[in-house]
């Protein structure tokens, strides 16, 4: 596949959130300049296909092939094969899309190849038209599984079928151990040439948790010589989509910017917060050595280049003492 | 799953012509009176799905959904992801309708549940509406491989990807040495209540032969006390759709009734020829005890259903001696 890409900038991301961020810095760099690092433990083998739904939140978005109402999915969608699953009984609480299950049968088709997530993500990428680098966080299965007081989900039960409605007692990932780190994540993460990691808006416990999960990652962040960065997924303590309060609550974090600061304390060099919470600024600043106001809330294209702007040269400003400056 | 069936009729069927049949058969027998035995040579893996060509054109026949005009496939049908794919790189020769593939992800779920290839067309049959049993020939994976000048080529390779166009030199069913018949077959052989089998006009050595390579079958039908009897696949020596007469030829086989029915001359009581080859009934009559002439082109539901009732009528006139009257 591709050779070995030394990125300027790399960002760890999620699904929706996290891959607005991403469209706004693949809108800022240069494809050799960024490389975008997704969750993958929302995936999940339904129908026989093996399901990415972060990675191809992230694709969609930076291809330009997102539907903009939903949320989720492309654009100009039709769904033709779900309401025929539908009436042959099958299982219909996933969403697929005729267009979107294109990309789920070859990929199932070039793992079956023996090519790895890494390999298919970076050929469907290019299929695509996108210049930048995706790489999921491993080409090891990693899967997020949630404790509930009725049992123990796998993560799209919680997230689509019961609607993020089960109280979370706690978060485990399992395969995490033994998951290695993506080879292009591991030369990025030694590429001289980089100059900051950021961590996108994303859900901290559902999105960037199971990133950080993937064994040598989190360390690899406390002792980065550049600068790592993180912008919050909250504003007001409320998210813009999702569960992120809800879920912070239950597992007695402090449901707003601070908390999802601090989730991260023993890495982060800097942290952007939204012109909504100035007033946490202070308290955000007992934990992070570097904190910004902005504006994160990315309603179009304008605002997602805008942030990423924002969080580029907020980097350079947090670098740690001993780091590039 | 459903329980035994003892019908009273087992037809022997491959896709498209066969299914015309199986489904005028269909139209003239009860649910519990007929099992349709289909051909599986053809099933492959594509996009990791397992593909049943002929167990789809079967089904699709009797549920009413098959499309009239391309002959093959579901009508109304849509071809989104199929366009989506082909924008992917992805491999587009085999063609995928949207409907289709809801059937095709539904059995890839329940064979991945651990249902045997039976059990899953029979919940499929359900789900489509059909009452009467639709039987794969075996669970076991027999596979139809071709031996042509320029190389082996699986089934679809040969038939959609190269159009047929490969002189044929040899078949062979891989796999077959080792399948088991149905279950549900084994036991309708056995039935007492069964009055005849009936061979479909299928392709011979595309459609039958793999039915007939499954170890026992045959032999059953040498020994059935049963009446056995089949229905010429060419009229004046050409097939209706495919391959048929070509690959006789290439076989060195007389690409016409009589060389349809002296490929099986062993088990045979009986053979229907076309009103247009009532010239070979002598000819035919010397290679079989009894010989028909009916009108076997099917363009109607109203012909599938009147040939049926011939076929099923001949069928009583043809029992072999010793066996039912």
């Amino acid at each position: 596949m591709s050779s070995a890409v030394h990125p300027r900038f790399i960002a760890l991301s999620g699904g929706v959130g996290g891959a607005k961020l991403a469209h706004g810095l693949a809108l800022t760099l240069a494809a050799d300049e960024l490389m975008i690092v997704v969750n993958t433990g929302d995936d999940f083998q339904h129908l026989g296909l093996t399901i990415c739904p972060d990675l191809d939140s992230v694709s969609y978005a930076l291809a330009g092939l997102s539907d903009p109402v939903r949320g989720w999915g492309r654009a100009h969608e039709s769904f033709v094969m779900l309401e025929t699953l539908r009436s042959l009984g099958g299982p219909d609480w996933f969403q697929l899309g005729d267009r979107d299950l294109a990309l789920h049968l070859e990929r199932r088709r070039l793992l079956d190849e023996g090519l790895s997530l890494s390999a298919v993500t970076s050929r469907l990428s290019e299929k695509l038209g996108i210049g930048h680098a995706i790489v999921p966080m491993s080409d090891d299965p990693v899967r997020t599984i949630l404790d509930t007081p009725g049992g123990t989900l796998d993560f799209q039960s919680y997230f689509v079928a019961q609607r993020c409605e089960p109280v979370i007692k706690a978060v485990r990932f399992a395969g995490a151990e033994s998951a290695r780190l993506a080879p292009a994540l591991i030369d990025a993460l030694a590429s001289p040439g980089l100059e900051a990691i950021i961590l996108c808006p994303s859900n901290p416990i559902l999105s960037l948790d199971p990133i950080l999960a993937v064994p040598g990652l989190r360390q690899a962040l406390r002792d980065s010589r550049v600068p790592v960065i993180g912008i919050s997924p909250l504003i007001g303590g409320q998210a813009i989509k999702g569960p992120t309060a809800k879920i912070m609550r239950e597992l007695g974090l402090a449901a707003n910017a601070t908390g999802c600061a601090g989730h991260y304390a023993d890495f982060l060099d800097g942290y952007v917060i939204d012109e909504a919470d100035a007033a946490l600024e202070d308290q955000v600043a007992r934990i992070v050595p570097h904190v910004t106001v902005a504006q994160t809330l990315m309603r179009s294209d304008m605002d997602r280049a805008a942030l990423a702007r924002e969080a580029i040269a907020f980097a350079r400003r947090a670098a740690p003492v001993g780091g590039l400056s």
